[in-house]
Formats: C-alpha cells, structure tokens, sequence
C-alpha cells in the first residue's frame, strides 16, 4: 500500500489490541461511534461463542483526530482486553514471571501452531496462538471502519450477505445448520459475498502486476483468518463461453451502460463503473469440542488436541472483516488517484 | 516483496519486453536455455491461435549473471517482439509519427479498455490494448523461470494440470470443448490447479496480515490476466463440518504426519510441510471473433467489438504463467528466511 | 525498510506517544528499564528547559513480548504525556469541544507550521505544531532502544559526543556558550557525531542505489529534527589527495587492517569492518524568547512569532535521538543480512 | 519512493545499461534528446579521462511512449557500452567461458572489493567492481533526465555549480588544482552545491519520521558513489544564534516572503516555497595512478593497488548525478501531492 499504511498488535489476552493508521490526509470527519458499531456487528452472528459477551469491544482514539476531523499525523486506535487482569500473570513481559503457566504443547490442526512452533522455536504453544488467535481481528475491523468513514466521504458504500452454511442457502437453513453443528460438538464454516458500490472508475491498473486491482483485493481477502477461496464476481466462467461470460456495453443517455456484471465490477484491474462483488470461502473453525487427533510436541505422544472454549460458526464475523480489508485497499487507492494533502482538496477534485 | 523485487516493461508490438530482477543473491545457477524452455511452455497448449507461431520467444541476458552465475546485481531479461519492424511507424516513440494508424476506438468487453481509458485519458485505445495484452506475461514467465531455477536449487520444484475446461474434465473432453468453440467462433475459460512441492515449514506468518503466505499467493495469482477466482487447498469448505476438514497429525518414525491436506499446504498463513495446492479460474478469452456488443468511445454509437486475431483457449498457458507468479512470491520468503548475500551461506542454512 | 518496519504516532499534548513495531524475530531480550535509560538520555543535557522536568518519560509494553522475549508479533510502546489532564479539552477528539482554545496563528519561522498550514490547510496552527514539535522524538527514542537492545545482542554498542556548539570546542566552553545565549533569550544548535563499533563487514550494498548503507543512515540522520547536514568519516575529503583521504590496507596475523578511518567505515555503500562514523550538523531551535519576525497567517499582518517555553540548546537529545536513527537502519540490515525467525537461529548464523 | 519507482542494470563493460521507469502518469512530453544532452553532461567536466570519448552514451527508448507522451506503461531505458565487442568472453553470461580472463584479487581501497568480496563470497574482484563501478550513473542520469523532463513540465528547473576543488574556489583555480593532481598520478574530489527553483510549498512532510523530505533527498545524494557529506541550506548553523540562523517572514503584495534562506528552502521536513539548496562532499576517486598500498585477497600478500584507466576528478559529473537523484525523489512528492492517472488532470491540480 502506498498511502493508508498501518500496523496492528497485540495478544489475544494481553493488555490490549493497538493499531497505528499513517498516510490519511487532514480534514477528514472520524467517529468513534461508527468504528463501535462495526466492533459490535463483528462481535454477532448465530453461532458465536461466550467470549463474544466478554469482549464488548469499544476503541479509544489516542491520537490523529482533533475536534471530529483528522489531523494528517497517524491515527491511533486502542480496544481494551476486558479479562486482562486474570492473565496479568500469565501474559506478563517480566522474565521473572516465567512458569506462572504450565506450557500448552498439544498441536491443533488447522491452527498456526504447528508450523509457528517452528518457525519462531517455540515450545508453548501460547506464544503462537495468543497472536495468531481471530482476536486480532477486532483491531482490524477498527482500522476498517476509520477507511469506510473516509470512503463513505466519498459516497462509497458496503454490505455483505451470507450465500451457504453447510447445506443451508436461507437464514432459515442457516440456523439449524449450525444448531446441528454445536449439537456435536462440530464447526462449520461458510460461503459469502461482499459488494462495494459507487466506485469510481478505474482504481487499479493493468500496467504493472502488482497495481492490478483485483490482485490487491484477493489478497486482503484471502489473509482474513480461515479464508481459502476469493473470487471476483462470477467464477464459474471456466464453464461459460465468451460470448455467454463477458458484460456486454450499450448505450442509454449517453452513457456507456452493462445489462450484466460477471466481471464483477474489475476488468484489466480496474474498477469499471459496476459494483466490486467479492466472493469467499471460510473453512470451519478449527477449534472443535469434538476433539481432533494430534500430536503433542513436548513428548511427540499422539493425543487429542486442546480445546478453548470457541465458536461454532463465525461466518458472520468473517464477513465484517471481509468488509474492513477490501476498505483498506480501496482507501488506499482513492488516495492514490485524487491525491492531495486535506480532504477540501481532494474531495473537490473527486466531485469533477 | 523484500528481497526479489522487478519490474517489467514493454507493449504487445513494441520492439522487446524487457524485466530487471534486483535483489537475488550471488552465485545461485541462471541457464538461459530453462527460461527458453519455460516460454515455450507459455506458447503451447491446444486452442491457441495463429501469433504463438510468430513469437517464438527467447530470452536474452544483459546483465547479472557471469560465467552461469548471478552476481548479485541486477539482472536484466529481453524478449525481442519478432513482428516488431512492421510495427515501428506505429509503436513510434516520435511526436512526428502520431496519424501513422487511424485510431481504434471500439471498446472491447472484459478488456481493459474502457476503464483504461476514462483512467488514463486516451482516446486511442491502442494505448491501453498495447499494454494490458497478455502478451506481457511472456517477461513475467521468464522472471518466474529465473525463481524457478532458483527454488531447484533448495529442491522445490512445481507441477500444474488443467482440472476443467468448458463441460470437458479430461484431456480428450477439453480438446473436444475447444474444437466446439472455435468452431463457432466463441472462447473458453477453465480450471486448473498449481502445486509446488518440498517446500520448508514456515514460509509466511500470522504476526501480521500482510505477511500471510495465503494472501501473498492470492495477490500474485488474482493478477494474472483473466484469472477470477483463487482457491488454497480444498474449497468445499464451506459444506464440511471442522471435524471433516482439518488435517489431523499422526506420528510416524518421529515425525508429524498428516494423511490429509484440505489445507492445501497452508496454516495460519505459513507453509506447514504439506504440498502448496493452488487452484484458479480463468474467465473465457474476451477477444471473440463472433463479437460482443460495445460503444465506440469516439461517436457513443453502439457497435461490435474490434476483432484481432486470437486464441480460443489459453488455459494452459494461464497455468504457465501461475506458476511462475507463484514462484515470485516464493522465493522472495525463501530469501527473507534463509537469508544472506550468497548462494553458499544460504542453502548451508537451508539444508540444517 | 524490509524487516523491521515501525509506525509511530502521537501528538505533544496528546494522550500518549506509541509506536507499533512489526517484524522482529523471536526470542530477543527486551528490557524494560534499557528503553527508560534512554529516554532518560533523551531528556537530559545542559540548556533544556523546564518542561522535561514534567516529562520524566517511562515506556510501557503492552504486546509482543513475553516472559522478557520477543515473541516475533508486533511490539507496541506507550509512553503517555504526563501533563495530558490539563490539556484534555484542548486536544479533543470531539467536535463539540472545537473552540475550547484560541486558535493559534502567528507563523513561526523555522518550524512547519507555514508549509503545513498551507499543506493541510489549517488556519489554527497547534494542528501541526502538536504533530511537527519535537516530542515526538521521545517514542523515536523508545524504539531505538528495542533495536539497539537488540543490536548489543550482536556485541553492536554505539556512543556519541559533542563537537562543537556555537564557538565552544569543549564541555566547559559548551556551557559558556549555552549560558551567554539564555541570557540574550537565543537559542544554539551545534554539531555531533555518532560512532557504531563492532558492525560487521558488508552491511548495504552497492548493486542498486536505494540498497546503500551510506544513503540510508544519511536519510534516518538528516529527519531528526533540527538536523542540516550529515557526514560519513571524514568531510574534508573535498580538499584532500587521494592519497592522503583513502584508507590504505595492510596485513596483520593474517587479517586486514586500516590505520585510518577517512571513509567512516563505509565503502561502496557497505560496511567494511571498520568503526562507523557519522557526523551531524544541527540548526538552532527555532523557537525563541527574544521573539523572530513574522506574519500572523489569519491577518496577515506582520507580528512577532509565538513562544511557548523551551530549551537554549538540545544536542545532547539531538545525538541520542540520532543514535536511535541509526539503529534503526542498521538493526534491518542485520535482519536482512542473518535472516531467521527466532534469536537462536539468527545468533548462530552471526557467530560464524 | 511511491509513484515513481525504478530499477538500473548493467554492468560496467556489459552489453548495455538498462532502466525501466513504473509509475508515471499518462501523457507527459518525453523526448531522448533532453536525456542525451544529460547523458553529454555527466561525461564533461575538467579532469576526465580517455574512457569518457569512448563512451559517447546515447539513449533508447524501448517502451512505455509512444508519439512523444508516456502511456502510463513503464519506460525501459538503455545504454550501449560501445566497448562490448571487446568483453564478450571476459562479461560472458555461460559458464564455459569460466577462465576467459585472470581473476583481479588486488583489492582497491576506498572502493568495494574488499567488504564486496565477503558479502558475496567472491574471489574474482572484477564480479564486484563491474557494478560497483560509478558507470552505472549513466542510467541512473537517463532516469532523472525523464523524471526532469516531467519537472520541467510543472515549471519546475535546476542547476548545480561548484563550490571547491582542492584549494581551488574559482574556475580557473579548480583546473590548477587538477593539472597538478594529474600531474603527480593523483585525484581529487570537491564541494558542489544543487539547486532546483519553483517547487510548490508543502511536498514531504513532518506527520512520520520517513515522509520528511530532508530526509529523502540526503538519502538519494549520500548513495552517490564517492559523496560522504550533505547538507540542506546554510550548515554553519551549529555555530551561529537562532535569531541569526532562522529566515524571518514578511508580508509582500499580500504575500509571505524571506529576505534570507538559511533553511535550504525547507523546514519541519516541507519545501516551503524558497529554492532548495543542497550541498554535497564527493571524495576523492579512489583509483589512482599513483598506487596505494593494499592487499591480494588470493595470496594475502601486500601489494599495491590495481589501476584501471580513471579520471583525475569528477566533480562535474557527480553534480550532474546528483541532480538526478534529486530528481527522483521530487518527481515522486509531485506525483504524490498532484495525483491522478493522466497529465492533463495532474497539471489542472497543479496549476490551481
């Protein structure tokens, strides 16, 4: 990304989650009120967990906002852990409070754990999944919504719908889906879209790899935790023909206009005037009551893997961060295209 | 990427392409004669049109490498066009040349010349054509065989198949749907999966979510032109229960072992031991010989869309060239892992 | 930067100071009480004014380290602002609470506040000046102090001295000059240099321009605040022999060694075993008792420039926020160069 | 750097130099002739030696313009080495051609052999030296010559002169300074200053440590080859009062202005309307004919230095480099600050 640069940190149980925003210009409005709500919309869905009650998250701005509107110095956002002072101890920084907590070495597949412990040579387990936990997820949720504020500055608008869960297509389905699932002690995952509308036309590019539109977006999708399949509008063109896949122009009012959008919204990696329509796949949550075969680590014994208390399905919240990612890259290119240092001029310039 | 960055250049009928890799170590192996065998495999494949016979591609190295050795420095990779001199007047880089071709102006669906257009202010859409040709992936393919040659050298090597084309699902099927296209002057598009073997574990990482290996595959593929949909591991995620899905770990002769990988290679964004499987959707070629309502951006009357000769079917080198994007992304984390500034110091770490 | 990448953000009368770090390895030891040693470095010095007695700055952690180590996710300081209660209204985050101060709108030459009033088209320019003041440089110093802990790790150990300020050429004439220039209500810069021992040999490097070690400490060196000039070893060479300014080498028990250090340790753009030296020029403070002529940007009527308290002279802070700098630079080419995950890994790669 | 990206290539006697230029904007005036008259400019100057008539580089442009205006796409620039013919078996890229030439292992100090010889674990020099070489500043002169024209193009103009040679402070006594060098089989080095005129107030900026434009240019003079010293405006300033160093601001016409330019034409990390004035220290050339002692890296023997036919001193030309460096680094705030795809909607924006 080239101007809406950030970082996120922080523990799954540690003090607090963080995130620095650098590159937005001056002037433009932020409220908290708006990041909160799109904190509480990740926090719902049928399916979720206790934890979810625990968090309640809500950001605190510590920096980059002045009386409602962005200063062009980095912005940032704080969300308190609220169980933070039951795991003082065991998150502590101080050398001295080694062995507050007997490590946890039973591998969970699915999880980061495996190939963490590797690459970081780490025995407990903990020191894996404490970041590679969705918790981080609110923080970049957060992060979202100051980008959809600014987008929405430019009429830029979003909503998300879920398309399968297990067999079911209907809210309905949906339900006793995940009712079944919990039953057992199981997980399921899911399938859902994300649109993007009143783009203008043509972020991205088609003249360089990696300024192709298209590309950028699969990967803020398919780094979403649980993530494995992005599309943009319609995949199953590898069954159509030409002539059936691609979104004819016609005239009306003396504008180009499309009666179809399989390109969904991006040809040459571009934008083209049509809605972005993103589509992606969700894996189960790896995290089953029904126990999973591993291995324990420590004594390389077989065993089941561990279990926290978890969500059975989380499709809902997937979605949210869905949302929250593709704002990233679509800030990040509008800031790019009607470039400026505050937002007078910038949206002036966006208005011709 | 952070240590194998390039850029490439050129237009469809201008005089070459040209790439400059920087950031490769010294002394790791380059042989021309594996690029030009990588072109050639970019060139084939059943249902492509008559210019594959005219390219013919082959590479020439300006700098970088000396003695079958890269150097450290930059290396530069050139593809002559062949057709090149009945271009000059018209890929003229002279103000005094401009009029030398009546401008095209007919907006081709599922190019990028509509947005192209509007983005960059061009009423001559050759401008954008020239570029947004695919013809560029035949550079991208010869930067992706330097990695690849590169990648041999730590023992990874790759392999790609066509998995649908159109209703077909085998080869006989596939030659059978492109026969059926071409026929009628129609294209197609087609399904086709990537995997790369013996990869190390922990390629990537959850500590951030630009540093998912996931994500970076998605980018990296996603851009490849026409293709509109990435998939890691299995995708039917989304109708399976966790307990279904996940890659259980058993023990054999002391090591973790999985009799699975719906995961495709992938956990919490890193390579975990298992083969990397990728797999993508190509849309149908949109330059159709029975061609597709449009405008031409000049008078915004309607009209049929500019026709230049092409293939029918370009899956196969679609595939060719997901590998080698592939590639990139890999061998820029095996760098940043095993890093240090020659090939000897680097594949000593690599083999511990 | 490629590994170690950092966001700071904070405003001089904000809430609190913090930066996010992001790409750090595991398994380093970070110390708490080092990062406050050198803020408290930061704060001291002969000519500072009465707010540092207010500051007193101490870091928190409050992610990516555990148990005393590096756990390879991002690390975030916090140093809060002491004084903030008091300011609350001032600096809010809320709209409602626009107009709780006068704005402020005498230009002050030297600082940001004309270019960046017109830059972010602010007409109250506390906007920038919370932003552009120098305090900002505490959490710059606090991030220095993770990377040089680290560094020492490596047996990397860096000091600093005054060279010269005003007339003065000694710690006593520094005083003198610091003490005639309160009493007139002046200010002083002067000129310093930095010196990191221990580096090993090839650090940067020559083959792209972007890749030297010179360029980049040149321009981690000259944003310091204040900062006008910068210099690697000797500066003098304009009017030296070649002869005289290169440095000759010679063989000792079998190794290779210099008797001078004219080139600072750096040749061709990469470290060459030798010490690196580093000198830096700093301006005067711009803010003045004894008041500087300007324009009032509201009325546009000349004034007097605003003062608010501050120091005589800060080089002393000025040097040790260059240390920081340069740690930076120098700790990502370590990491580039003994790549790894985890401490263990890294350290043994160095140590051979 | 974020809109205006390149990479060079080439070795010193390899069959050509190369750039290729990603990022600009649509549209703008290229012509190769104002890069020839650059390239003719870095090859002038009192004090070279025969290797400049041979050279005589001219430019190619190979992509990325067509009819005089850039299409958006990236510009591949190249340079013949007119020499090539002569160092094909010595520069071959084949392995057979191993052992065309003795290996060169007398290291050269103040050059990159030695620490380029462990970075890359070379034993043959001339693998370090053919890039190391200040020929490669011929393409890095051709980029800037793009990125001047662009300049140009926004009003935007630059000129450099020379302060001191030696002991010489004018013309004529800069050529006495280099007859007597010459003379004994010496070389000399200089003080030249760089300024460029009409830039818009407010490009870089003080929000981030690395978007302070001070900074960005002292890193594109540093990594000249020989230059080890930068300043920006007066750098005597650590001897002198703030109320003699900072430039006061008047009212004009209803205008602000300065009657002195101390800061160099920017403070708080922003140009602010006044020239920018850069100062830079080339040393000496390290190759000289008059040997220096050294090492045989093969034989660990000392020895005296190798010596390849080399110029008495190069100031002209190192100002000429450093102008285009400069020119880098503006290009991109421009683009930056004047976003937008096309010419056209840039300058409107400018013009405003």
């Amino acid at each position: 990304m080239n101007k809406f640069r950030f970082l996120t940190a922080g523990e799954s149980h540690g003090k607090c989650l963080t995130a620095i925003i650098e590159g937005l210009p001056s002037g433009f409005e932020i409220n908290p009120d708006f990041i909160n709500e799109e904190l509480k919309r990740r926090q719902m869905g049928y399916g979720r967990g206790a934890r979810m009650q625990i968090e309640c998250d809500t950001v605190e701005i510590t920096s980059g906002v002045r009386f409602g509107k962005t200063l062009g110095s980095p912005v940032t956002l704080v969300i308190q852990n609220k169980d933070y002072e039951n795991w003082q101890k065991i998150m502590s920084i101080y050398t001295e409070d080694l062995n507050s907590e007997k490590s946890f070495t039973k591998c969970r597949p699915g999880h980061a754990d495996y190939a963490g412990s590797i690459k970081y040579n780490f025995k407990d387990l903990r020191n894996i999944l404490e970041r590679s936990s969705a918790r981080k997820t609110a923080i970049e949720v957060a992060v979202g919504a100051v980008a959809k504020q600014i987008l929405n500055q430019f009429g830029i608008k979003c909503y998300s719908e879920i398309i399968q869960i297990g067999q079911g297509r209907t809210e309905e389905e949906f339900h006793a889906e995940i009712d079944r699932a919990k039953e057992v002690g199981d997980t399921l995952g899911g399938k859902f879209k994300v649109v993007y509308e009143n783009l203008p036309v043509g972020l991205g590019s088609y003249v360089h790899w990696d300024r192709m539109l298209d590309g950028k977006i699969a990967q803020a999708v398919m780094s979403v935790p649980a993530v494995k399949s992005v599309s943009i509008g319609n995949n199953h063109g590898y069954k159509m023909f030409g002539s059936e896949f691609h979104d004819e122009m016609f005239r009306e009012d003396g504008k180009v206009v499309r009666k179809t959008n399989n390109a969904g919204g991006i040809e040459g990696g571009m934008t083209n005037g049509e809605p972005l329509v993103v589509t992606a796949v969700m894996k189960p949550i790896p995290t089953l009551r029904k126990p999973l075969k591993t291995v324990d680590l420590s004594s390389m014994e077989e065993c089941e893997a561990h279990f926290e208390r978890s969500d059975t399905c989380a499709v809902e919240a997937c979605a949210v961060v869905t949302e929250a990612r593709i704002a990233y890259v679509l800030l990040d290119e509008i800031l790019m295209k009607f470039s400026g240092d505050n937002s007078d001029e910038i949206l002036e310039k966006y208005r011709k």
